[in-house]
């Protein structure tokens, strides 16, 4: 904080002197109820002098936002109330979990969510108590904070999510508080370009609150420390309007931010009367509330003869030795009476008039707002009959689809049928057309607030179709538009997911956590449609190549995630089915968008995808009889191709080989069925697997997460499984297989080396294949293609 | 392109009429290289009418960003001549393979790293052939290429490798092209506040050129869709000077581009000047050049009726059937001849004089410049000797240390001993002094060049920590110092590392390519301290406990990847000394922060990690005449600190039990000595482990990745793994352990629970346990803080 900044609130005054008193005291009130729930275990109120045993023994939380927060939950109330607002607000600086849950024990949805939380003494006693205690709650916003679609753990994605939110509830207005530090991020930083995708009719309205309160963890804040005029610059250059609320008096800084308020909601009131009523197409500049006050604001200003208020070390706990240093304890009783308790709570502990005078009613409560437990306004998807969709398969590897293609046209529908309801997104970094599922574009178009030009097509302002060169924009909104209540796609080139693995670590947790939380309505999943896979970045190559976000997700809470590979176009669009309709998962789904052989009906698609594995008899050879000589398993689009064609080689070239093809589609199956809630029991396992025949598995991803899932089974020793283990370049598919060791002779050869007791026909056969391999390796560098014989190869009939 | 903003080229006429024909003429070589590689494998100089058999069967390649590539590699290469300048190139859009490689040749230095590629018609069809054809080069600025540290696939970091290649090298001038698509992205987003980190006097200049083509893969840019003057607030907010380029007629763009690069250099010359000669400290405003020309310039204007230059169907390859239409192939002829090869390359498709006429010399040359091969550079990192900075252990598990304070210690004199050099750096997401790095600031500063306030500590211009909140520009600056050979440590709590996972994943890949390029020189490793771990984020919580990003890291690979968890002080000290001396490898080094029993003297330490992993002995209860009757193993602080008392209560409780307790250092033991280098023999495995008794390893991350690296072990049917499974909340550091099952008391019960035949009192312990658990829950729910008899135990003596 610049000392000569301070003081200086601009604009008219805005607030009575009653309204000016009401808001103080509820600023005041939240306050102090931050600062008890970071100290206090005991004497709430003050009601004797403050001893060590009062204290906590463990001091952990974030003051140095809180104050800021205090005020923007207080100026939000007034707001909301005066102009009958429907609102919820993201608070990017989560860490300040003591301020928002302040707020919503005064507003009294903290009461309505935990009955035993009281807003009287007790209830108080037992809101500081539980903070950051064993067994209590979380010291950051979190899920178990009513009102909070956004954890405050990891920082960046506050903005993107008010976005997610404000997008399709056009009555909404979406408050979000960046804190300095968060606007330090990438994720953040590239989320201001939101507003180029943010609809005036269709949408609600974004108001960002740029919290500069100086100081990170123990360094200055970038933003902070710009002039002022280059930091309007930079905000004026993402679209925004700057309104300034700068100071350190409480008064006239509730004068100045009542002010803003009101300037930046005439402002949005007249943005969207603009465009809804009067029709204007120009991109408007929204406003934005840069709010500059010292950070641990009201809190001590010196400690141990050091500067605490507004500096870095008013971050987390300002006063630390409280229990053992007589000098803070006095400090801390002190702080904790300059905000006059005894005028904002009655002799029960309720707050009294003043505090509570200008609160919204109702569901108009920040921390009572449905949009906030989006669950709560969720309604079914409508996702049409299948066959319509469905391609016709007489025979099983025939002809080839290109599975997301034809899923595209599903979404075409998807999209027809909530074109009213407007509750169904598509997200994606410029990839939609590139992963081919353009039919979507039939049905909407991509959402463009930003000029258009003659040669651009499928722009408009009220599309639902998102697709900006951000990964982390594009989570961040899908997150915001799930959290409160409605439905999307998030589709990807594989490799490039992991760009936002911090994210979707973030999203799981908090659904594990909601799981736990009876009064938060289950959300529509976040599905992930990973396609343009490593075996077929023909374009690219290695740096384009990495099938790990099914490992990364697989490491989460297993109540949550869910990953589906399905080996074609059918079995695609029976798994968007099920994941579409699904609520409170993760589900990841990996399928290729190049042409892919059909090898299921539809309706032979939904009974595999509902066993989630299981055997392919038509491509296999065994008699029935007896248990086969090796099992053939396969998971993914091209290893079930490899699969199918090493099993043709097999057929052909050892037609005494009992050999059983398994394809997997539901990996967490392969799972014991106390590990995950799709695994399998063991003797499913053995029955599809066999317990003591090699088997040979070739998969989609890094080979050994197939052995992590497997190793308890009883068959695990006789498992050899082949995958991508980081051997790629812009090549061929068929090199590309070749060079992992997947394609069908290494298959083949595996199957001749694993089979005891084979003929010496089978070392015939097995010189046969590493010829093949030798005939690829040299017409490959000169023909540039691949084999003629793998090119052509269809399954036999 | 906007088509009344083109031709409006601004500035006087800078280039004669020979220097704008020398400039074109080498822009039209480049040009007509880049569309031979991607169409053709022969009749590279056109010396016959072009025939389908000429074109390659599969075209891959970005061709609508080459010609702007194009038009930078050469305006740069007369400026480097003309003004005697050192200079790199980053290429962010990096997908325009052909147009470096293209540079490369026509400036002699390909030809000079692969001699087989000569300058001439014969080596032409070399380079046309082998760009994304199998065997030959990849279809993106990669590794292969000369000149490059930046690989063209994901996006998002070429301007935090520009800085990172600037820092401490004063005389270079790092040029960096940012596409638009790029600039969408958050981790670019971020890198424009770098300039609040250079420094003028110690660090070189950094050359921003923001190409704005219009179009993504499918959609418009946002940046090139803003209105100019908005886009001026934008580069000016972020703290940058505008120059602008714009048109499509060739001759105009080299004036204005000639006319702005000049203007760019005078005003770094002066800024340099300004701050190193007269001293002057205020923050300059660096320059960008923004660089408007059409997306696929001088290509098909048209195809098959829909305008192709200036749209999105430039983006890849705009004539995609030449081999099957006619009328394709003859487009694309008369795009070849449109460049008159004839004019630039003589009759032995040697590139003419008036080509070569304005090219830098020696390693003046953009693709012969070692700072693009850093490992040229690297001199050895001076570490200190160790035992200054040892902790004395006279008995293990008494004495408490912080470990990575101690490591600060040891890293500041690293600090003072590059004083003068400055090729050392630590970078932070604003945590070095949250992890407990902070001895650091005796020898330096963190670097800083925005206002500083009284109240501000450790802030200089000079600094070599660099802290910004954002882990992908930490990331950036760091890979982009180690890439021009200098030294470097990442210092990052452990949950948010994942937010880089995608940024590793590059690095790694560029690791492991340039192993097999002999030319390339090994650069030193990249380094990361991961603390605040998942055992200890008392502060924090759930959304802060993440330990899986060994698990991502060891999915690369083998030849590339490290991972160590020392125990202890000693071992971090141990562990550091070797990483830091390393090349090649990213090391991935897990230690926390908190206090934490010293087991290991600094010679024992450097002999265990010198193993990586081994029995200690002092710990176990084994005679020494037959195997034990069970193993206690452990990887990481908090799991060793609970095994050793599960040890010590094991010895108490059940003294004639065999223990055995195995600590491993290096992660990567634990695997096959033929899947990584340092895995070990299965001799040595079953050594430590036994083949047949029962193993509890207790480990520091998620359990599945111990059974990953182990399975194939004759043991593993008998390993049981305890880790973290997702169990956690803001609480205690005991009650974390317990939440998953970790503890002491648990491990116990676990090693009752599998060793069988054991005594009736074994039962009895097991009960005991179990009623230690029950204490521990409810003790912890009243005090808020652990058990007596857990936070106060030492190692028994």
């Amino acid at each position: 904080m610049h000392p000569e900044q301070l003081d200086t609130p601009r604009g008219p005054t805005a607030l009575s002197e009653q309204a000016l008193a009401e808001v103080d005291a509820q600023w005041r009130a939240a306050n102090y109820l931050a600062v008890g729930q970071i100290y206090l275990m005991a004497n709430a109120l003050l009601r004797e002098p403050l001893r060590p045993e009062h204290v906590k023994p463990r001091l952990l939380g974030h003051w140095g936002t809180s104050p800021g927060l205090n005020l923007v939950y207080t100026h939000l109330n007034r707001v909301i109330k005066d102009r009958d607002l429907n609102a919820i607000c993201i608070w990017g600086p989560g860490h300040g979990g003591p301020a928002v849950l302040a707020g919503s024990w005064i507003d009294g949805s903290y009461t309505q969510t935990y009955p035993d939380i009281t807003r009287d003494e007790a209830g108080m006693a037992r809101l500081f108590r539980q903070f950051s205690f064993p067994g209590g709650v979380p010291s950051h916003v979190a899920p178990e904070t009513p009102g909070s679609i956004h954890e405050g753990g990891e920082l960046g994605y506050s903005l993107s999510h008010a976005y997610g939110a404000a997008l399709d509830n056009p009555d909404l207005l979406v408050a979000c508080v960046i804190g300095d530090g968060e606007a330090e991020t990438g994720p953040l930083a590239a989320s201001w370009h939101s507003n180029k995708f943010l609809d005036p009719v269709h949408d609600g309205a974004v108001l960002p609150i740029l919290q500069l309160n100086g100081y990170k963890i123990a360094n200055p804040a970038v933003l902070a420390r710009l002039p002022e005029p280059e930091l309007d610059e930079l905000l004026r250059g993402y679209g925004h309007h700057p309104l300034h609320v700068t100071g350190n008096d409480p008064h006239a800084v509730h004068q100045a931010m009542a002010h803003a308020m009101d300037q930046a909601l005439d402002m949005i009131a007249a943005i969207q009367r603009s465009a809804r009523v009067e029709l204007v197409t120009d991109r408007p500049r929204w406003p934005v509330i840069v709010l500059r006050t010292p950070k641990g604001w009201t809190g001590p200003r010196e400690v141990d003869g050091v500067p605490v208020e507004g500096t870095w070390r008013a971050h987390q706990v300002p006063l630390a030795e409280v229990r053992d240093n007589a000098g803070h304890l006095r400090l801390l009783e002190a702080w904790l009476r300059s905000y006059r308790p005894e005028e904002l709570f009655d002799e029960h502990g309720r707050p009294r008039e003043q505090v509570l005078a200008c609160l919204p009613p109702g569901e108009h409560r920040l921390g009572a707002n449905p949009h906030a437990n989006g669950g709560l306004l969720t309604r079914e998807l409508p996702v049409p009959p299948l066959d319509e969709y469905a391609v016709p398969v007489d025979k099983p590897g025939t002809v080839l689809h290109e599975p997301t293609r034809i899923l595209g046209e599903l979404l075409e529908q998807v999209m027809e049928a909530t074109a009213g309801r407007r509750d169904f997104r598509l997200v994606g970094p410029d990839e939609t057309a590139s992963n081919r599922l353009q039919a979507v574009y039939k049905a909407t178009d991509k959402a463009w607030e930003a000029e258009v030009l003659p040669t651009d097509e499928h722009l408009a302002r009220g599309g639902r179709v998102m697709e900006i060169l951000s990964e982390h924009t594009c989570q961040g909104w899908l997150e915001g538009y799930l959290l409160t209540g409605r439905h999307g796609l998030f589709s990807c080139y594989e490799a490039f997911v992991h760009i936002i693995d911090s994210m979707v670590n973030q999203h799981i947790k908090w659904l594990r956590t909601t799981r736990r939380l009876p009064w938060r309505a289950p959300i529509p999943s976040l599905n992930y449609l990973l396609t343009s896979h490593v075996w077929r970045q023909d374009h690219n190559g290695f740096s384009h190549q990495d099938p790990g976000f099914v490992d990364h997700v697989l490491n989460k809470s297993p109540e949550a995630v869910r990953v589906y590979m399905p080996p074609d176009t059918n079995t695609l669009l029976a798994t968007a089915d099920h994941v579409l309709r699904s609520r409170g998962y993760v589900n990841v789904v990996v399928a290729g968008k190049q042409p892919c052989f059909d090898w299921l009906t539809l309706e032979e698609a939904l009974g595999h995808c509902a066993r989630g594995a299981g055997i392919w008899q038509w491509a296999g050879t065994e008699d029935g009889t007896r248990e086969p000589d090796v099992v053939l398993a396969c998971a993914g689009d091209v290893p079930t191709q490899e699969v199918l064609a090493a099993a043709d080689l097999l057929r052909r070239h050892l037609p005494d080989l009992a050999v059983r093809v398994v394809n997997v589609v539901d990996i967490a199956r392969l799972l014991p069925a106390e590990e995950h809630p799709h695994g399998m029991p063991d003797s499913e396992y053995d029955a599809l697997f066999t317990r003591d025949k090699p088997v040979i598995f070739a998969y989609h991803g890094y080979p050994w997460l197939i052995h992590r899932l497997t190793y308890r089974r009883t068959g695990h020793p006789h498992l050899h499984v082949r995958g991508y283990k980081e051997e790629g370049t812009t090549t061929t598919p068929f090199d590309m297989v070749v060079r992992n060791d997947l394609d069908r002779y290494r298959l083949v050869m595996d199957v001749i080396d694993r089979v005891p007791g084979l003929s010496v026909r089978a070392a015939v056969v097995r010189q046969q294949m590493a010829d093949a391999r030798a005939r690829h390796h040299s017409w490959i560098r000169e023909h540039g293609i691949d084999l003629p014989e793998v090119a052509n190869w269809t399954w036999p009939h």
